[in-house]
């Protein structure tokens, strides 16, 4: 056993991360039904008696994944550059170019993790559809507050900024949802287009 | 046993139809790696020898199913009603509005079997993923030529025709996976109401 690796058996806060993020990669990659936790905790060298020190079940972590991993992927995907650029206009364009990028790059498009979790498991449990629900709102009034900012410097002003945010939202997961079934990032260079007129 | 029975288990066709109907269902409220074909054919009354004179893996229930039955529910639920309308919005609004009762009437939204298929399986096998892109095609494709139509016509010149129809069919299904994902047909509601102004 390396020190790396004592260390971290040592460090149960260390090792419930390492088992959310592989879980995060796994449920986006693969999906949650398609994903074995045995597999998982084998691939990642945790035990089963240190995974249930953690989680009492399958559900505990999908909960643990959703508000950990998929939370900080909307803000570091969506939430952080749409605040960061000087309109929602702007932002929109910059997320959409930066996401298409990076899938060219990567070459699968595995989809969005929060769309791929809710169209999977949102009428499988309540709870886990209410956590779900809860990053969608979440995404949807950050959004929401941006085309307020906005409109109080008098853009946007013919729109309803909270039916736009989720308007914004609803066009980018199915965009995305069409790109993986395409194997293409044209449907979102599209949906980008398109958006981006709509907030001009 | 019954004569309606008999007839069914003397006529392979309509097993298979039975089968592929029974998938759809199951795919499209529980999805596809949750389905056992086990408990599928029990439900139904199939043998396991009956099952696999049609399908050799679930694979090819899974492609029966796309080819067949999501093909018709596109056909049925959005091809044929945009063709029926006067024009693109007046369909679009039509579907979304007979397609929002009917979820609200039903309780539970299991969300667009295409879209459900299609973030579930795209990454797991080729041969689905083509099968699963072939039907956005087919439905964009017909939207294509009905936006077409009425640029014909006059109406929708400022847009390019296969653009709009990816952006439309991109929104919906979006907005089916946010309605999904909050229990409500709100996101729906907004999306139509968007949407109609996008092709107005």
């Amino acid at each position: 056993m390396t020190s790396i690796e004592k260390v971290r058996t040592n460090d149960p806060e260390g090792l419930k991360s390492r088992v959310i993020e592989a879980a995060f990669r796994a449920f986006t990659t693969r999906g949650f039904n398609a994903t074995g936790v045995q597999d998982l905790l084998r691939t990642i060298g945790v035990s089963g008696g240190a995974y249930s020190h953690h989680f009492a079940s399958k559900k505990d972590l999908a909960l643990a994944v959703i508000t950990n991993s998929v939370v900080s992927a909307v803000d570091k995907s969506w939430i952080a550059p749409v605040n960061a650029a000087d309109s929602t206009k702007q932002g929109v364009r910059a997320v959409f170019r930066k996401l298409i990028d990076s899938l060219e790059r990567a070459g699968t498009i595995f989809g969005c993790p929060l769309n791929n979790l809710a169209l999977e498991l949102s009428t499988q449990d309540p709870d886990i559809r209410a956590a779900i629900d809860e990053v969608f709102s979440h995404w949807r009034d950050e959004l929401t507050k941006k085309i307020r900012r906005d409109q109080s410097r008098g853009l946007l002003k013919h729109l309803v900024a909270e039916d736009a945010a989720t308007f914004i939202i609803a066009t980018y997961s199915g965009a995305m949802a069409m790109a993986k079934a395409s194997g293409s990032t044209r449907p979102l260079q599209i949906c980008s287009k398109q958006l981006v007129s709509y907030l001009s």
